[in-house]
């Protein structure tokens, strides 16, 4: 039985997305596509093997050969395509975030939790990336005792002009939002941005890097160092400190080289290297998910928390200024 | 188009393999296994989703429903099933060895040449390493200049009463064998075996460590050091030293943990683990090139050439001298 | 020409500095010792191969026999003790603080401006230590650009009960204070600490860990998490980002273990392990600068500044917010 | 105390022990110097701070402002000088080797003997490098089980092209055939010596790299790589591997650098950086043990068995075949 997903945009997560499930995850086709360019879409449609283009993200839920959606088009068009999944009853991916604003977000959750059943998945695929993987089974294992403090480091070759200082949080360090929710298992309760100084590579409407710390519910600090354009390659770094020892992610290298003075490995030039593995595994974990009649992933509830901790988050980038947040109550959907 | 794979032998590797092809390569299913154990089959073929139990290993390669043959049975079935998918047309991946001896191996060189086209791939997995490729693209660029040594490390935590000294250069060495053949692009001509001090953790009749010194065309020399029972883990290391620089192998490491006075990270226990992500490489390679209409993976040479060394190597274990190794000439469907 | 230096206090860390002068530093012997415990001094003076055991500290600082002093005496009496190292006209190393209030400091500064000349250095070994020297060395080369960020980790095995949460600020985090001067070469101007999770390991009475965020008059941040009881071993790290790349401190490892599934590598069990070397290499600096007639390390600018920056710090441990921190005119002493 | 130490031969190593003596180590002074160029002597001479310029070795040896003698002189000088030290009674540090030939060693031992107490040690410093100490100790303690193999890899940047390929033996792998004596705590019984491919890099009369292949008493396999023009700077490495692990020696990095895609740390540019800290040791430990009146430091054995096996070490390089290496009986003296 092969799935056959939709897949509503087609720039660079979205082709990504779909060569994966059209050639290296099992158990998926690419029937669907579309794009608001619509020649983009048609040469995504070539390069899958063959898939039909839709009018747009909405003939496309609704065709008869798509099971399932994968949304990797723009933010904005989030919750509107995720809403129609849900009115189509449909499995949906939706990449992150589950929209820009919470209201958004919280017609996603009363629309599922009105359908009765999960059918949304947040693309937070860090979570199923080796390295994050281990971090969490050494707290699990009890081997590093109660967790205390979460140190992460996430940093960008490079960002174009487009990028704003309040996407740091909303684009950026939303990763580490929901890392931290899922290593810790608690919600984040407030959030103080601390600006370092600029470096003089970015343009001057950015402030770059960005330092956030976090807190839980039980008082756990997460800090975050957000650099866009640290120029030397693409880092993302975690140290989980427990009361007994500490677990940390580490750059996954399998080879160095020695020439010239120096013992060198190479750091990953960009997302899609580092976490390539990681976005296969969510898709695979989802398609082999759904073949057994299952939801596989973070849930809506996930997508509506990180949204609210950046909607603070982007707050907090503007008073610098320690703030609380709060949440709705978890609906029982949600466990 | 899905590839039906039909796979002889469900022992522990073809139980792997059959899995990895059911569930988590795309474009193959597993349609037809066979096994000289009949109820060990009808467990797999169960365990992959509903495949065909055939009598034997003959009948899957004829049968209709198998579009490609995936062979893991016993060694001294190799050249014999080997024969028979060329005779059927089908494309086989043939777990090493190609066969246990050279006379087996060349019968299917010849078959191959006389059939005109390759369908024959040996499983050196390793080739598919994310670690070897880059030990090899640092050699390919340039980076470490000529090469000059290749030191090899491939230890297990334990082996079973049933493992003999020969076995060290037959079941064991004959990868280091393979990836210093793919890494120098040269044959080996000659292979010496000298004895360490045995560990008390070795049954008597097994010669435990091994340490074997081979040497290529150019006079490059490739060092082995095998230890069947090394008891902490499974490690496989290489060390490429050049005329500039040298590249290394590194054990995948993602997640790092500090305890109790120790800065650790995990060895892999066995090579299931260690090696899990290059086998499954190697049949998406093999699959992917069926479904272009190529044949992706080392030859039936490669086979037969590491039948070749190994073959001398157990001389070698016997006499403790250095050995000359000479070949047929290479066919021109080699390359 | 050997120095004789005059020890005051043998506690721990003056036991330690006296058998270096006396046994590993070259040029200098041990000639006196005091200590509030009379006792205790002699059993040293016999360790150090026959001081003479002085009355008190300022017996000691007047005596023929003393060419140079080194405080080791609890806090509160540095100050005094200095000013009459100053009043004797002899070199003195103070083990930091250099007081524990600011207007102790500027007495001291005062007098040294009096005297016209530097006699003081403050123990501040660290800037001795061969890792934090190439972490100085790659920012001075240009090769990681201008500094941004700096990140500080710092945490001991255990503390005991007397051990207060002010003291995490003027004990512990006055040489990431130190460190963070000497790296960046500028003034810290601000400071915030913001307590996260305590761990079960300390004392109710103790915030540990503490976390605090300092920034310097160009708007760099220092980051110091400080860890009293991490229970594991004492392990101090600092990465320097720079617009460019990033440099950072490795703990000093020469010899790995592989045994029962790890690899793993030994934590320094304590600072006298872990600093050992910079402690000598303090001493050998200071003994041979007097031998050449210099006076070589931290000044007492340096002093003052550190706990300047403490002082503020313990109020920030108090209220949660950042705190401005401002300096009198460095006097031309201190260039 | 202090040790008035008169140092013969004033090169490269000469001129290196005379200022650590002079300077940095505890308890020395060098009062006087020689070398076969008078020139150079004295500048040394004023180097180190007015030492007198010997008219020879024998006059240094005899002079009564000598209290212990260092010689650094030409490898066929050491026994002449060193029987002249015990002559006087006088204890003498001697460079490797303690003679170049066999025979001169056991003049050295029959004449230490007939003195009746050691006056002699050998300049193997590798034996107080604090990674070796290290390795060392991982087997004392048990940790890695029963040693079987020991993997040595010994990598100079460039060598002049005064090096021959006897040297390899005699000058550079003499350091590890001390290190496989006194870590493994055998004696090594034979060598093998295969020549690996050869380096472009290298002067043509020159076999560079090497390979060897020693054997202790009870089996133990010692494989030394030793590369004379690696290009790429000064590195030693060495892996004992036991039957439950192994220990392994580590280059001792204490900082690291990020930048333009790599994560990279420095490798030694020459044994002057690499072993400082162990020259350093190792006339500290001389000096201290003289103060107390001992002799600490590898014996007139050690040396002899060195020599030993480099004198069959040069025979096993032309031959290519393996040499059993036999000794006189140790004297008493020796333990």
């Amino acid at each position: 039985m092969t799935i056959r997903v939709g897949v509503i945009g087609t720039g660079g997560i979205g082709t990504d997305h779909a060569q994966k499930l059209a050639s290296s995850v099992a158990g998926s086709t690419v029937s669907v596509v579309s794009d608001v360019n619509r020649g983009r879409a048609e040469e995504v449609a070539a390069l899958v093997g063959g898939a039909r283009v839709a009018e747009d993200g909405f003939e496309l839920i609704d065709a008869d050969d798509v099971d399932a959606v994968l949304i990797a088009s723009i933010g904005e068009t989030h919750a509107a395509f995720t809403l129609a999944c849900i009115a189509a009853g449909k499995p949906v991916l939706c990449e992150k975030p589950l929209a820009p604003t919470t209201p958004e977000c919280l017609k996603v959750l009363e629309a599922e939790v009105e359908h009765g059943s999960r059918l949304v998945i947040v693309g937070f695929m860090r979570r199923l990336d080796a390295g994050y993987v281990h971090v969490k089974a050494s707290l699990t294992a009890g081997a590093i005792g109660e967790p205390l403090i979460l140190h992460n480091v996430h940093r960008n070759p490079t960002v174009p002009e487009s990028f704003t200082s309040f996407m740091t949080m909303t684009d950026s360090i939303i990763h580490e939002v929901d890392t931290s929710r899922w290593l810790l298992g608690e919600e984040i309760v407030s959030v103080q941005v601390i600006p370092p100084k600029r470096t003089p590579n970015a343009f001057v409407h950015l402030q770059d890097p960005q330092f956030a710390v976090f807190s839980t519910e039980s008082g756990i600090l997460s800090t975050v160092e957000f650099f866009a354009n640290c120029q030397y390659g693409y880092d993302v770094r975690c140290e989980l400190v427990g009361s007994e020892g500490t677990a940390t992610l580490v750059n996954p290298v399998v080879a160095g080289q020695v020439v010239a003075g120096r013992d060198s490995s190479p750091v990953a030039p960009n997302w899609r290297v580092r976490f390539g593995a990681a976005y296969h595994a969510e898709l695979q974990a989802w398609i082999s998910g759904l073949a057994r009649g299952e939801i596989v992933g973070p849930s809506a509830w996930d997508g509506y928390a990180a949204t609210r901790v950046t909607e603070f988050g982007v707050e907090a980038v503007t008073t610098g200024r320690r703030i609380e947040i709060d949440y709705i109550d978890k609906p029982a959907l949600y466990g």
